[in-house]
């Protein structure tokens, strides 16, 4: 099914099917590359999530732009990132379990693996698994700086689990992790920079903190695409992990507005034209990621998404619009690009409408 | 990774892992199976809709318990399902598309299929692709009886089709699907009877027109788990399709309150106890559909989940409540079944708790 579409016309797929415009995914990927360079002089480095994209390939052309590793949130999706020849790899989670650890250390036999910590027990579980294995995992400390998710407090208790991955054997302290989840959608740029910044400040002084106790720390990890200009220039930041700037989505290109282009749509065909007002496509829930709304139509001004079934795009027409007919394939742009994409084996790459790949969407599934 | 499980606890699988509770699943099926002994004397039989499992396994218990065939919402789940070696299949949507009207007579050769219309342009595109592919495609007309998505209007315009559906070459008019879609999760008994009762007036009145003029309408199929009892029993309905009811759901069994018990969980790791009052799980909305909500959690009462990050379970906590540590495995009932399973390539079936057998979800992201 995959191999014999190419130089195709995209619109001549079976639907559903995700597609990714090549050309605007490599503009965002050579945006955030030029914005480094220039803002940073490449002191502050990209190393993108892959969970958006969960491709392999889409990992290699980030690499290939300056990335110097891919940031993974599961083990399964640094498995697959390793199957694929990619050797720098953090997993921005904590690792828990004995299966996982298990899986942990043999990965660590095949890549260079760093994971965060946010717990004394597990550094411990962690130095045990690696001296087992005979590998050295680079460990992250989270540090809650505002997103209250995972982490550890800022300041002392991040300086007490630093000195722990310090003196564990088969641990190397490589730095802090702090992302800033809870900004990262703030809609007005001012109040985004004011979170974001009281948020680094608190990971700064830590970042202080441990350094003056003795203990280098050569990461300090965090930034989102909403916040890529914010958090790529405050002092002390040494790497970004924004992923969804690759392939951008509705919700961040709409609410945050970032200079991305939206690369990422889900063909659909007009199913059904029922009655006046109303068309049908056959994209609903279970290959478009819905939890912060509905698709975005392409092209079709009078036409917009009211809700998704599990199988169905309920679209309301502002009539008359009768070249919006029945059989028709239109284009949607996901409302969330990460979770789209893990609703799908393969994405088709296409360039000025020609389909010039098909790559598969090879962690899709892989939260284990 | 799949076959070495067996006869393992559930609790010492890796996490996220889709668990069904086997004892609880065929309650539900011998549940749904006795209604329609019991109530209708089997003049009323189940086609259970396999959108919701996506599992042939399931499907087979299913049809062992005596549903007459099984209902697909996609070709492609359609064609899993032939794979599997069941024969008897509806698909209730249109088909639309020269790809899928190739696939869909090429299904057609090896398993007896339905499919629905809703205009009379598909009606001569499927008696097109049906004739020249040397099969029959039986047909129903579904019907808009309230639901407001596909469908033609009740009454004349149905018959209308149906008389076009039963003059086309290839095609074998069989009767009338109307899915009361907007029922199904009306919460108080007595409103969702109301409604469901004005629509299938609407649609038992059509069946009766189509058949005064002289065609046989010897299907009407309808009824979603929350409607089973209320479709089951109206007169003129032949035919029920509810999927759910199998593996059951937290929407559907606290809001409509239905006779069917959770037999799907998610096995989830507590991966970090960050500050009081706060855990974090392992499971996020790349494992649980989440358009009806955050999941409930199994057996911690001072525990619910606040909200789902992409991998992570966010989840608040009346302290003290220390038995809730990190490296814990807790369950948690899905919100909505149907979009659940489709974010999982296995589920592990389980027995007293000892994992007996692990199914791959084989029509799992089969949305074309």
């Amino acid at each position: 099914m995959s191999d014999n579409v190419i130089g195709w016309s995209k619109w001549d797929l079976d639907t559903p099917a995700l597609m990714i415009d090549l050309d605007k995914m490599q503009h965002n990927i050579q945006t955030m590359a030029a914005f480094l360079r220039e803002k940073t002089d490449n002191r502050v480095r990209l190393r993108p999530h892959a969970k958006t994209h969960k491709t392999p390939q889409i990992a290699k052309l980030q690499l290939a732009a300056g990335a110097i590793g891919i940031t993974c949130q599961k083990l399964g999706e640094a498995e697959v990132m390793a199957d694929a020849g990619i050797h720098d790899l953090l997993i921005s989670n904590q690792i828990v379990g004995a299966i996982k650890l298990r899986r942990l250390v043999e990965l660590a036999r095949r890549a260079d693996i760093m994971v965060c910590v946010d717990d004394a027990e597990n550094v411990a579980e962690l130095s045990q698994a690696a001296t087992g294995a005979g590998v050295t995992l680079r460990i992250l400390v989270e540090v809650n700086h505002g997103m209250n998710r995972c982490g550890v407090e800022p300041g002392q208790p991040s300086l007490d689990l630093a000195r722990r991955v310090a003196d564990a054997p088969g641990l190397r302290f490589m730095g802090i992790q702090a992302y800033e989840g809870h900004s990262v959608m703030t809609p007005e740029h001012g109040q985004r920079k004011a979170t974001t910044e009281s948020a680094l400040r608190l990971a700064v002084a830590t970042k202080e903190l441990i350094e003056a106790s003795g203990l280098p720390v050569p990461i300090l990890s965090g930034g989102g695409s909403g916040t890529f200009d914010i958090t790529g220039v405050y002092p002390g930041v040494t790497e970004l992990q924004a992923g969804s700037y690759v392939t951008m989505d509705a919700q961040y290109r709409e609410k945050v507005g970032l200079p991305f282009e939206c690369a990422l749509t889900v063909l659909t065909t007009i199913i059904s034209r029922p009655r006046p007002g109303v068309a049908v496509g056959d994209s609903g829930l279970k290959v478009l990621g819905s939890e912060f709304g509905p698709p975005r139509i392409v092209g079709w001004p009078q036409a917009r998404v009211r809700a998704l079934s599990e199988e169905h795009t309920n679209i309301t027409i502002e009539e008359p619009l009768p070249e919006l007919r029945r059989g028709l394939k239109i284009e949607l742009i996901p409302s969330h690009g990460c979770t789209t994409f893990n609703l799908h084996d393969r994405v088709y790459v296409t360039q000025n409408d020609r389909v010039v790949d098909v790559w598969p969407v090879a962690a899709r599934g892989r939260s284990q």
